[in-house]
């Protein structure tokens, strides 16, 4: 059994506009997390980086949550143990903080107990913990996924990018709470909005899948969540618009906001710049960072 | 100016499951229809085959009305025509026998004239004929066709099967038409049927695109016109259960129905048999089919 283990795990974008809690994509932008056995008999948690001044470093700490439940899981009575992570994932923006913690703590703790459980298993526990698998999907195993909730198991395919597809992140200075973001949908919608969300989709699986990103243009829009979320983010339909119009595919919130990406091959630079300006017009202090897609997921680092 | 033309357009299934009114897979079943431009100033119409007792030879034919659609966008003034259909599409049960008529004599008419119109603007003239795109879509490209509609325009992407797959058709002896079946339908749905339908369209789109059929099982599920429209056809939940207990991935109303299609890689004859036996169960006689995937679309015949 080894006594130390150090993984990465991606930021991921969910939803990616009609693909509301089933499309996933992660993005090359780490959290990494370093998990020690110690004879201690204690908990060190240590979280440096995004969120280190207010990450709890108590058993609340969900990274720490996710070791014990792999632990829990396969009966192995840990004598002690620190945790440091180091997060480049700006919190509570939709790029995943809180999954790409869940999964860092499973895959940490699998791999020091010499991989007792399934990568699947560990996406039903990453799932169970988060409560829904799009953003755990990809942050586990890379690429594009698309998942469905079978009651309470999750089914995931993968599919990986055909050609170079850049991820413009625009991030607000504010932060959304996905439960807040919830709160806002309605119980009930039309079918013709279901039908158009079914039908893009269904596009931009398709356009992911084969590289015909021209259909992204289509393939983005949304009428499930985006039209109810906005009011909770100043300035989105003109953000969203401004990517359109410097040259972006399209542009859609990501997972429940408040950060926006836009999808493009090229002019990642003044796409992110076009986006920063429109949000500054309402009043939004935002910066952006140009990604791409990541086609690992958590991966054991040397 | 050629005199004579003669195409063949292949049956199409539309929706297969949760990709209501996007989703379209082009079948090897085809019709023919032959045009002759002739110099009698009339129009002599003559349907064999499925449909030939009931299908009009008069004006009202829809095969005749493409024809003189594509006449009149191109300001062509036919001199007289006379029009042979061979149909072995049956009609009015969900394999897109009236999308087979409008792409035929679309694409006869601008053979004959030459090519005045892209493959596009024939898509845009059968949609709108059709009054929806997913059966002329696949009609006229052939293969796996994602349709999206964007305001009075159409657009589609097509994919091309990873690996073969079999379509068993289960076909009763009755008929039904898609408004019946349209207006079952309610105008209100759940947030949580639109959710699942996008998850399974989504999964539906990536595993055709990628050939992991084996999501098939979870991907054809659907809850936005099936659950309403199996009141109209006695046995519809035990036909489709039988198909994947004989080895099916999984099974779905094909378009409006009443036909009903499973989808498998081997075993297709046991499982046409149990379809039937299902809908024998609940007294109604059914006949099946195997059938694969057509990948050319409409297509000249020499």
């Amino acid at each position: 059994m080894k006594r130390t283990v150090t993984v990465q795990v991606p930021a991921t974008t969910a939803n990616c506009g009609p693909g509301f809690d089933a499309v996933g994509i992660a993005c090359t932008l780490y959290n990494q997390l370093q998990l020690t056995i110690t004879d201690s008999g204690g908990v060190q948690i240590e979280n440096r980086g995004e969120g280190s001044e207010t990450l709890p470093t108590d058993k609340t700490n969900i990274a720490y949550q996710a070791v014990q439940a792999v632990f829990n899981q396969v009966g192995y009575a840990c004598p002690g143990l620190s945790l440091v992570m180091t997060n480049n994932i700006p919190l509570a923006r939709g790029l995943g903080s809180s999954a790409a913690a869940i999964v860092a703590g499973l895959f940490t703790a699998n791999e020091i107990l010499d991989l007792p459980l399934e990568r699947a298993e560990l996406l039903e526990l990453a799932t169970a913990m988060e409560g829904h698998p799009d953003n755990v999907a990809p942050a586990l195993y890379g690429g594009i996924t698309v998942s469905a909730m079978q009651q309470a198991k999750v089914e995931t395919l993968r599919l990986l990018p055909q050609r170079p597809l850049r991820l413009v992140v625009a991030i607000p200075a504010f932060t959304l709470s996905t439960k807040a973001a919830r709160q806002v949908l309605p119980k009930q919608v039309s079918l013709a909005d279901s039908v158009f969300n079914v039908s893009r989709a269904a596009l931009l699986v398709g356009a992911l899948a084969s590289g015909e990103y021209i259909h992204l243009a289509t393939a983005l829009d949304d009428r499930l969540h985006q039209p109810y979320r906005q009011a909770l983010i100043p300035g989105m339909p003109d953000v969203l618009a401004a990517a359109k119009s410097a040259g972006a595919f399209g542009a859609a919130l990501s997972g429940a906001g408040p950060c926006l990406i836009a999808f493009t091959e090229t002019n990642a630079e003044a796409i992110g710049q076009a986006m920063v300006a429109a949000f500054a017009r309402h009043q939004v202090t935002a910066d952006y960072v140009g990604l791409s897609i990541d086609t690992e997921g958590a991966k054991i680092l040397p």
